[in-house]
Order: structure tokens, then sequence, then C-alpha cells
């Protein structure tokens, strides 16, 4: 292994390119291939970043040139190409969620948990530096134990109908977030109920999917934990937390982009809107979020949620969808 | 009717020594009877705010010298205590709850609602000023379509087990207050799922009842409700309410003993917690509601919460009790 | 001297009004008698909170009938009437300032201070919850040595020219209310800087007063203290201070009406604006005002600013009205 | 001119490992030299961020391999290096101040304004986020005309005795900042009243400096500003700003390092405190700064503050020096 990490990037859309400029702006990384099925996208990424260009993930993993890739691809190729690096011997920081089907990810776990490399899953929430000092302090014992946490998460606009139909659903797509983050605090979760409406979009509605959700999760020493999702909010992304414990709380506001203040006749405190979505607000967590791995590739152990971590979101995510559904609560054992 | 409304007081406790001194101090009322099965309780109050004393409702009642009474003292006793105040032709300012057995509730009902004088519940919340100023808001358009409603409700420290022991458990007791809230903002419930941790007090758990309680309701419209309770808070008591609507969000977060912020090498914006209780914290609401009653006997119409929303409440209770024991969401029918 | 504190009101303008409404509210003070010039006035305000009605002080100083006085009418009476209450052996409370001409304060003064009654003058922002807080608090050592004051104070918008004509200029009739704010926290003042400027008001001009103005003083030990005035603010009146020591600072924001904070796509964390005046901003400080001298008169020991704070303050306004005349700092010697 | 421009770096202290990392950051610009009188420290900084290293600054502006130049070095050698830069046909970016005697400033100042390269100043509080925006935002009217400015500026902590000794004063060191921050917003000042007071630093007062200040600024059209000091802050790095108009108020609260607020029984919305310096609070400021300047190359007008910013900050600092010693306000004329 050279002295940089050697990175190879799979996937070239929006996310990609986050990675691709996290890689470059890394001292201890290289971007070495890109590949995308779409070869035009592979080709610029690499004029831009570095690397070589490909639009067959199989030259890249066989170059020899990649200690690790990133896979930003669409979800429907996880699994495949995290098989695949597992056999290349190279490691793996792949974006979320491992896949949308529990079988499939069930059926690649064996392999996945007794790889020699590092599989780690992008949940970058756990990088955000309010979120990841709440944790911290928590850990240190700030609040006491922890009882209830409150996540408050809004997307600014509804994604497009055509991205909606294949999601996988509100909660498989969106609360998947809520749900690593949950078990960032609360590891071990043990009931799910949750709830949807359709309050605002047509679109949303005709999918067969909800706009609004409420999802009570309950942890395995009975702590409470509930997430509250909207795919829309004026004001912009609202992103909070709130950890509440025997000694006090610890609360994430949104981080605001200004810290000036506006008073008129008309009103007093005024701040601009949190108008950003998650390129913008989680920036830091992306770049800390590939620091970790890079670092736990040299120390030779796991930083970043790891492939258990994935699969536990995602039977939150079914359990979340089957509680939707049927309206009654379901019950959960992560560590079988 | 004497130009000042004549108001008897039952029950001189905690909380009713709080209305002994909002009726001293209005203009609009003046205070004629005590009664208390604690003959000297009724004394004192009658010496320091004015009025007759007496251990027997029954005496009050005949007097011919109340025209309204407010009914303080014991829940058990409190439905027995309109029907007389109805058979004597004056109104009523209940305390919450009417009872904690909906049989006894409904058993008054159709007395209480064709009632010629008013039957008004002491929801104080509803007359605290920024709750309310949320409610006037939302009624106006101020954030669109109301969609989520966030309430958080934690008392600084639970009440003694003897308190709990008759307490009718957490819902009917604490979140009661709560679901009173939601119905101010999303008047037709149609489900209520809950659940009850016991996470920090072992004598709350010796009653068979949660020290932390999470409540999801769902209005008729699809609204979705959240309700996170506590028995206890280190920082004060935590009362907060978020409505988040189509065109934005109103929030209200805890009211501050002080605005003074300190500042030190240790922490920047501190301030003194929020340590006051109910009395402190609704003082202001508990004026509001006295007043808002008086004016609403003066008009001839209710302006307070009503017998029917003191039903809702407890019918929401008992739906909260039964689903944190079943585990299942409960549908209710407020109106049937 | 009966058990509760017999009081006078003289003037029944509107600082008389907010005076007369908190003797009646206090359990400790009557209103006995009210003089004003205009006897239609005193009539009002008898028949509104008690007392006898006349429009010659001299009758109440010689009813026997009062114990204090407080004295709220146009400035040029009160030291006349501060004198003649001295003679009629009664306490005084007494508005700010004690006259525009120092001369007629000092022909006064070895008088005063050697009164067998109090002589406590109405700088009510002493009585502010969260100045008084933070003096307490600077007096506790919570910022170590005060070291630099900041205090802003802004009008809502300017008086009528016809106030403004007679009202000494905006050092002896605004700022005044600062300088004695200053001395609650440093007593010592050595120096008065000042500077005025005309940026808003033509009719303020015309008077040959200033709309603007900020005021640096020095203490004795070098502390730094600025004022800054403007008689308008747009968002209402702007009220605040911080108090910086060696260990921190302690800072009073303005007081909001409301915690109701609005989110929209326009803005985050809009409140309502500040839009009351005096009597509603320190409604509370001039309660607690009236209850420092009623406790001080039954103590025997003042707890009001007291005649030589009052001459203080006097002296820094007509110091600051020759700086800013001067463009020099004048020293002064509060002591001689 | 190649398509990057070629930065020359005089100077390898702080803040000239700043400019380094900048200019080895920025995709406009590569760093081809470096000189430094201390030879190892040229040496290491080119070894990190490129170019060449040598101790003689002749050499480098001799070198032909630099278009622009950043000055970082001592104070008393920017007015030669400024000189040497302007006759080498390069840009100059100097860190404030110019130099500590108006007299080598003027002796330069024709040359400096009538050079065909640009001359920018290093002030980069322009370029923070928060107070460039408030600077837009007044200039686009958002508060309509500008009357007061209040601009609070405490160091965390004195720098050292040796530091002071060769400083020029607080006014000329620190205040210089603020100076230039007011020009920011009123750049005809016409007054200058400072005082310095000696409160806590022995060894402040024993080098005959202050160790806090205050400084009243009179604008040409009678605005008003005031600049508060201290050389010590327990909580940190103290950068405020207020800009009050007509309209209302835009206000510049300090950056905190975290939104996280921490509650406990002791105290509510408590955040760590500002402990960075200004190389952390004002890092995208210095990065701004050097984007502004090579953009000024390329479209060829000046974005940055000029070399008659620096000199009138200068004039400012030397009138308040001035006038604290005499106790008098002192008149400047700028543009003479």
């Amino acid at each position: 292994m050279s002295n940089k990490i050697r990175i190879g990037l799979l996937g070239t859309g929006r996310i990609g390119q986050v990675h691709a400029a996290s890689i470059s702006e890394s001292k201890d990384a290289e971007l070495t291939w890109v590949a995308d099925v779409f070869l035009e996208g592979a080709e610029k990424t690499a004029a831009q970043y570095g690397g070589k260009a490909t639009d067959d993930p199989a030259k890249l993993f066989a170059s020899g040139e990649v200690d690790a890739v990133v896979i930003a691809s669409p979800t429907a190729t996880h699994v495949d190409l995290i098989d695949a690096a597992i056999d290349a011997g190279v490691h793996v920081l792949c974006e979320k969620p491992i896949d949308l089907d529990i079988n499939r990810v069930d059926a690649l776990r064996a392999k996945a948990n007794s790889a020699k490399t590092q599989i780690a899953l992008g949940f970058n929430r756990r990088f955000d530096p309010q979120f990841a000092e709440i944790n911290q302090r928590v850990a240190a014992g700030d609040i006491g134990a922890l009882e209830q946490l409150t996540i408050i998460s809004r997307d600014p606009a509804p994604a497009p109908q055509a991205y909606i139909a294949v999601s996988g659903g509100i909660f498989r797509d969106m609360t998947i977030h809520d749900f690593d983050m949950a078990r960032f605090f609360v590891p071990e979760i043990t009931q799910v109920f949750a709830t949807g409406s359709n309050l605002f979009s047509d679109y949303i509605k005709a999918e067969n999917d909800y706009d609004s959700a409420i999802v009570v999760l309950t942890g395995s020493k009975g702590e409470q934990i509930v997430i509250t999702n909207s795919r829309h909010a004026s004001y912009g992304y609202d992103q909070r937390l709130e950890a509440f414990g025997s000694l006090g709380t610890l609360y994430a506001n949104n981080v605001a982009p200004t810290t000036v203040i506006h008073q008129t006749e008309h009103f007093v405190e005024s701040r601009r809107p949190y108008q950003n979505f998650f390129l913008e607000r989680y920036a830091q967590a992306y770049r800390a979020e590939l620091a970790a791995f890079i670092q736990g590739i040299h120390e030779g152990k796991v930083m970043n949620p790891t492939f258990e971590d994935g699969r536990a979101a995602l039977i939150l995510a079914d359990a979340a969808t089957e509680s939707a559904r049927t309206g009654k609560p379901v019950s959960v054992n992560l560590a079988k």
C-alpha cells in the first residue's frame, strides 16, 4: 500500500461528486480510478479530480491500483460491488442503503462480516460535528443516563416523482438516516411503531408512499426515541436532535447560515432561512466520514458505521414500513 | 346577579389557593363562599381572600350567594359537585379531570350538555400566552395547513408515591393536559398510540405506572401529533410546543426566568434553569382562564374548554393507557 | 402610622397613573390623597384608586393623613414639593429628575440630606429584574472585577416637539436614566465625554437638541462606561446592558413580548418586535420600586436611589451637555 | 502572467503560515517563492507549500517568477517591501499596518497610489462572512440610513510584554482593525475621541500602554461609532458588530463553535465558550481576502482595502493615541 490510500470511485452522480472532491482535498488519499456506466461522467470526474476513467467496475478492481473503493452508484448495484470489492481485497465505503431488499443484504452478510478488508457504510450524519459532539458528551455522562431521544428531520422539498417511485418508500429512503442516528445513541432497538400520512403531495400519494411520518422506537433498556419526518419544510433543511437524560439535555438546533440578526418594526431576531440541503448541511460530515475511513484503514480498525449498521437500519426501515401499513408495532431483533 | 360575579370556591389545596388569589385580584369577581371538608382550610382561605367558610358544599350552593363555583377539590368529588352546581343553577369552572372513570363522566354528560349554566374545564394551558398566540396564528394561517404538532412536557420531579397511587396513571394525570393541548389545535383525533417506560423511578414502577411516555395521535385529516412526557427534568419544568405547517413553523420554547446571559471561560449564553413548576409557569394562564370564564358568564357564551373537552381528554387518556398496555394503537371517536 | 403606609399622590399624568395603580395593588399601602392642579385629574384618580382629591398640595400635606408622598408632577415643581414634604415630616418618592437646574437642587441639598424622612428618587430601572439581577451578580463576583459597562438605550419614537422644548435636552431628559444606571454599577464617576448628532429629526434639531447621543464615562478606578442613545428605534424600546469583567460578562438583552419563534421560507427565529415603551417594559420595576420604598419606610433605611443619586445624575447630565457643546471631556466630582 | 497567479510570500511567521496555506489551497494561485530572514523558516514553508526559499527578498523580486507578493514580515519592513514590489512591477497584499509611523507611510503614498500594480491591505475582517453580509445589507438599504455603529472587539488574552513593547500601542496594534471596520461602513471619519484604562495588566501599564480602550468616532454625516476594546476576555475572542439605522438593526454576534446547547439543573442554553482567536475566527476571511486579491488582479481592479485605507486607519490610530493622552477629541481629515 502506498502512503496515500489509492481510491477508486464507483458512481459519479451528485453524491459521487462530493466524495471525489473530498478525496482530492485529502492529504492521505488520491483518486486513482473512476468508474461509471456513463463513461462521460467517469471521464469528466477523472479529469477534474484525477485517476483513470472506465465504464467497467471490473477494470477498476482488476487494476491493482486501488486500495479502497467508494461506492456511490445506484442502490441496486451496491451488493454486487461490495461483493466484488471483497473478492478484490479492497476496502469499501458504501453509500446507504446497502440494498432495499433485506434478503439480498443477508445473502452477503456472512461474507461481509468475515471480510479482511473494511466494509464501511456511508451514514454521514454520525460525522456531523453537532451530532458527534452530542454523542460524545452523552457517552461522557454529560446528561446522565439517556432516556429520550428526539429526532426531527425534514427535507426542504420532496424529491421528484421518478425518484420516489424507486426509492423504496420514505422509511427506507429518508428515515433510514434517522434510524442509523437513533442507533448511534441506542444501538439495541427492540420495537418499531410507525405512522405515515399524506398531507401535501399528490404524487407521493400516487406512488403509495407517505409524505409525512412519525416513528417511535424502543431501546432494549426502555429508551424512547421519536423520529419526525416530512418531505418538505418551507424554511429549509430541518435537522435537529435532542438527547434527554437523567441529568439534563443536549440539543442541536439547525445550523444557521449566518449569525446575523435583523430587527425591524416587523420582527426581531430574524435570520435568513436554512435553505441548504444535505450537500451543504453535511459538507463537513462527508469530509470527516472519509477521513475516518482512511484512518480506519491505516489503523486496521473500523471507525465508520459497518455493514451490520447498514443492515440494522434496513431492518428498522422494513419494520417501520410494515408497522405503518398494519397499524401495529413490530418487534425487531437486530442481533439475530 | 350582582355586577361582580360572586364565586364559591370548592377545595382549598394548592390549586384552590391559585384560584382564590386570582378571584381576589379580579375586578369582576368576588369570593363569597369557600368550602372544604377541612373547615380550617376553608376558614383560612376565606380570611385571606374573603367570603364565608363552610365544610359543607351544600350550604354554599344553598346560600343564594354564589353565581359560579370553581371546583378545586379532589378528582373523585368533581362529578357530584358539577351535578349539584347544575341543580343550583350556578356556573362551573372545574379543574381537570372530570373524573378518572369515563362511565361516571358519561352518566353526567347529557345533563351537563343541556345545563343552562356554563360548565367550563380547567385546562389552563390553552390560556398560556405563548400557546394561545401560536393557536391564534395557526388559525390566522401563519404556517398554512397544520401538519405536525410536537409537544414536549416534562415535570421537574415526580409527585410522591401516594399521589401516583391514586393519580389514575401518567396518561390520565399528566398527559391529559397534553391531550387537551393537542385538541386545542386538532380537535378531531382518530387514533392513539402510546408507549410507556420505567427509566428512573422505582416507586412509580411499583405503582404499575410509567415515568416516561410517548404518545402519537392522528387527526382526522391525517395530522400527526407527538407528545413526549417525563416525570422528571433536571433543568426544570419543560413545556414546549411546535406547530409545523405547509408554510412554516411556530415554536414556543420554555419561558426563561430571566433574559440575563452569562459568559465565562467555561460557557457562553448560559441562563438560569427553568426551575419553576406549573403554579409559576402558568400563573398568567390561570388568571386568563378565570377572566375568560367570567367574560363567558357575562356574554352568555362559553369561552373555556367545555365538559365535552374534558370528556375527550379522558377518552384519549383511556385509549393511551390501553395502547401502552396492549402495544396496539387504539381508534377513538370523540364525537360519538 | 397605620399599618398600611398612607400615600399621597402628587400629579396624575401618565406616570402618576402608574404609581396610583401600584399603590392600589400593594397590600402594604393605601392611597389616601391625590393632588393635581387639574382638579378633575385628581378626582378621577381618587375615584378609581381611592383617597381624597384636591388641587392644592398644601391641603394634602396639612391633612395629617399621609405618611409618604409620591411626586409625579411636572419637574419644575419637584424641589418645592420635596421641601414641603420634609417640612410636613412625610417620606418622599420623587420622579426623576429632581430639577433641571443644579443650583435649585443644591439649594435643597443640605435640608434633604438631613431630613428625618426618606427622600427616594424614582430611578425605576434599578428595580428592573434583569438589571437588578446583573447588579447583584456583579456584586457577588460572578464576573470578577467590573471593567467595562455597555448601555444601549433607545426610545421607540421621539417625544413631541412641545415636550422636547422643555425637556432640558436629551442628556437631562433621556440619558439621565442611563447615568443613574451607570452609577448603579460604578457610583464614582470622574469624567464625562459626550457627543450628540442630529440624524433624523428636524424638530429636535430645531429645538437645538440632539436625537442621537454617545456618552463615555470614566469611573474612579478607570472603569469604562459607554452609553448609546437614540430617540427612535423601529423595532421598539431598546434597553440593553452588558457588564464585562475579568471573569466574564453578564448581558441583559431586550425583553421579548413572546418566546414564540416563527420560521418561514423568508426567515428563521423571527419574533415579534419589542414594541412596548417604558410603562410596559418597566411595569415590574415600578411596582418593585414602590415596594422597596415602603419596605424602606418600615425598616427605617433607604432602599431606593437617594436625593444624592438624583443630584449625581443631574451633574452628569450637565457635564454631558457641556461636553457635547464644547467637544471636550468634563471632569466631575460627585462627592463634592 | 501564467494562468495561476504566482505568489511570493515575504515572512513565514504565524500570519505568513495562514497565507501560505491559503495560497496552496487556491486553485488560482501557486506559491513560487518564499523569503524570510530566517532561511530555515523560508525553507520549511517552501517544503510544505511549494516554491523556492531565500533569505533575501531581492532575489524573490528579481526572479521574474512572482506576479504578486504577500507581505507578512515585521511591520518595520512593510514600506520598503511595498516600494520594492512597485519597482518590480508585482502586486502587493500587505498585512496591516503599513507602518507605525505616518511619515513613512506618507513618503510612499504618491508612489503607491500611482503604481500600476495593485496595493492591497490585509484588513481581513472586511471579508468575514458576517460583517461582509451586514455591510452588503446596509448598502442594500435593509436598515435605512446608518446612524450608529457599535463595535466590540476583545482579545482572549494579552500578547506578551515583548510584543506590546513594539506594538505601537493598543490603538495602532489592535484598534486599527476596528478603525478599518468603522471605515468599511463610514469611510469619512471627521473626529476621534479615545480613552484608555489600565484595568488588569501590570506589564501593559509598564509599557505605558492601555489594556482597555473606548473610542468614539464621528462620521461626516454625524454618524456615531463606538469601539470597545479589551486585551482580555475570559470567554474567548469577542468580535461583535451592530449597525443601527432608521429602519432597524443588523447584528453579528460571536460565532459559536457549536450549536449544541446543554441544559442541566445549573443552567439552560449553555454553549461552549468562544475560545478561538483570530486565526480560527477569521479563517474564512483570510481565504476570502486572498481570493478577492487574486480576482482583483485578474479583473484589473482593486477589490481589497487599499493603501489609502491602510493610511486612513493609521491616521485614526494616531488620533486616538493623541486623544487618549490629551483627553481631547482630535479632528481628522482623511482625504487630505
